[in-house]
């Protein structure tokens, strides 16, 4: 296991913290509310992308749109995102309007269609008003920045309160010692409000220069850590998209710089081919920071659930493998009745033990046991000898801890999630005027 | 497909409906509250059982104890049910106390004890009283009666506002044609609250005359109609279960009465073989009926899921599959979006749309459909032209009927639940005290 404190550090900036990358965040005029609502990501060096997409079969226009440009193998320069209508459920012509606000992004950019990825986040069902989406973009374009990543996080939030951004520098260590590279992020949250919104959306963007393929090797896996682990409401959202960019723009800076050194992946200039593998060590630095930036961004958009007003977070140990770790862990974030204890401070480790039990998870019933705050409370299905009020005044925090140890295996898995609460059924409840 | 309407008709007595059984309710002292918390249903003709359980691996000792009591080949003679402890989570101890609830009432009503059937329901985690329990018993057994069937369902009530109960009389028809057999049953409701309550509990009584697998092979078919198809909070519990006994007593009244005609399965008293065919009508008819039972039963608890204020139907047809309509069906009203809809009268077709797209159930893209209480909101994927103002007024009523259509074959489920109110936070979020 490898320190990650020492291997990567905060740095500013969000999508644009990594070398090479723009960003604007400006009103189309979609809202009413009159927030900005227009998002633009945008390398000028290009770029390779993965994406991952919602499984819904009702999936958006933009979504089916943008999976074929990441499958085409031509370079990538953009990602553009509206919030305020999620142009789902609006048949062929919300085909077009996709395509419209990929080939405005791309004429502005002078770069190729196939080159711009997609995606809108907001009400469902309704056409989007192409025009003035077309037009935000025309306004974005000249205001990319490299100091905007701000801006841009801020335009894709729907019911979000707060902005969700990280970005870290990686030193990956090894034969690359001293080099840096970074991973930037943004995110918008699980806001579902009259009559519908669309759920999470990330875009993640580095300077690392990485294939195609290990980039969606490292996006799927991190995405399995993170925006899989997560639960809101249990309703998987027709528009959620992870989209990842890297430019190789950390290799330039490399060159430019002291010129000494070979830069991380460059011989993936000459060779395009995959670097993943268990064996390069300095693959596995990065893995881990794209990981880290993939879950921060994942606990901010669980802690801004709607009505939310803590994250909790489950970590299931002791599992006979990852599947049954993930499927234990999610059981007890996605349960309505835990989530109802975490909002009321209850430590009420039967709902935890009957959220496991209701999985196919295999359970030791001896050797299982449960945490909450770091106190045991169930230990083999019975209850533990324990201050139920001193551990409920505990969970009176920001940060609810569950630890479930399965008993049987040397699997593990966390998921995050926020209580339920009033404020969650009066947002969704009240009907639209 | 036959007019169910025309072929049973509904009578008086919940369990103690059918001939033969006599059933009782107490106090015995387990709830704080002084509510009746003890039930027994007795039939002194032997019966043969069967039980559908709950999948949760944290499954209570009485719900493991009454499966090898059921697998067990000898005669069935009663049911005993203590509310206000679930005796789940509760070790070894739980096992002892779950056989002294068997030995006590096996004991009063001198049967053997592998001839009743035990469960409980209430708090998770606490020893069963059972003391109190075991006092219960005995005080219950000298007041069991042919006329108690209401008593008995509302001594398994925990957070339910009202007692769960039916019985109808079936005229099997054809070679059984005027020969009527009788079927009743209980619930109780998912009720969850401070610390924790287990949820469902059905006890279904007959008096037709079936094989143990005829029994067990009707009850399993019918929970999957019925008890499978509800959803409150999407939370299994540890106690879970449905009994069901057939003692064939209506084949005595039959030839106690005009003594002409072979009763209903008369010829299993001397082959006792599975009965249950496709070619046999009178069977069908039957199940029909047990059917129906299951269905209401778990209807009453579905609108009577804690803080529901309305019935929430869902018929998804249209289905590739019966997998998949059920599916389907499930997950529109396990999604807390629609749920939250449902309360505000919002007529939320997206959240709908989007609860079938995140299922693995076949859609068609052209063809599928939506209405709202007979309103056709959402066709193809795409709004229909409705007013949004007269449909929510529609949904303002107890009864909120969504009908989907997959588009895609000819396979249909119904899945029955309730909407999601601040009330169901509140009760599941305070603290116990």
């Amino acid at each position: 296991m490898i320190d990650k404190q020492a291997l990567h550090s905060s740095i500013a900036g969000g999508v644009t913290g990594p070398q090479g990358f723009k960003a604007a965040g400006v009103t189309a005029g979609i809202k009413a509310s009159g927030k900005p609502d227009l998002a633009l990501v945008f390398t000028e060096k290009p770029a390779v992308a993965a994406v991952v997409t919602t499984q819904n079969s009702a999936a958006a226009a933009p979504i089916l749109l943008s999976r074929e440009i990441v499958q085409d193998d031509g370079p990538k320069h953009a990602v553009v995102i509206n919030s305020g209508n999620a142009n789902a459920c609006t048949g062929s012509k919300g085909m077009d309007h996709a395509k419209a606000m990929v080939e405005a992004t791309a004429q502005g950019l002078s770069v190729p269609f196939s080159s711009v990825i997609v995606n809108s986040t907001g009400i469902i069902g309704v056409p989007l008003p192409v025009e003035t989406v077309v037009d935000g973009i025309k306004t974005a374009i000249p205001l990319l920045s490299s100091d905007a990543g701000h801006e841009a996080a801020v335009a894709i939030m729907t019911t979000d309160i707060v902005s969700k951004e990280i970005a870290v520098e990686v030193d990956l260590g090894g034969r690359f010692s001293g080099r840096k590279v970074r991973i930037g992020g943004m995110a918008k949250g699980s806001g579902m409000i009259a009559p519908n919104m669309a759920t999470t959306i990330a875009v993640i963007t580095t300077d690392a220069l990485l294939s195609h393929e290990t980039l969606q090797t490292l996006l799927s896996s991190a995405a399995d850590k993170s925006f899989n682990q997560i639960n809101v409401d249990g309703c998987e959202s027709t528009n959620d998209m992870i989209v990842a960019l890297a430019n190789g723009a950390s290799t330039e800076e490399e060159l430019a710089g002291n010129g000494t050194g070979r830069a991380f992946g460059q011989t993936l200039r000459r060779a395009p081919k995959p670097i993943l593998s268990a064996a390069d060590p300095e693959l596995q630095v990065f893995a881990q920071a794209f990981d880290h930036v993939c879950i921060e961004l994942a606990k901010m958009v669980a802690v801004d659930g709607e009505g939310a007003t803590k994250l909790i977070e489950v970590t299931v140990t002791g599992a006979s493998d990852l599947e049954s770790a993930r499927v234990a862990s999610m059981s007890v974030v996605r349960s309505d009745l835990v989530k109802s204890a975490a909002k009321g401070n209850d430590p009420n480790w039967g709902r935890i033990v009957s959220a496991i039990g209701s999985t196919s998870a295999a359970v030791s019933q001896e050797k299982m046991s449960v945490s909450i705050q770091g106190t045991p409370v169930c230990q083999g299905f019975m209850v533990c000898d324990f201050d139920e009020v001193a551990v409920s005044n505990m969970m009176n925090e920001r940060l609810l801890s569950i630890e479930i140890d399965l008993g049987v295996g040397d699997s593990s898995a966390v998921a995050w999630g926020c209580d339920l609460t009033e404020e969650y059924v009066h947002i969704n409840s009240d009907y639209r005027t």
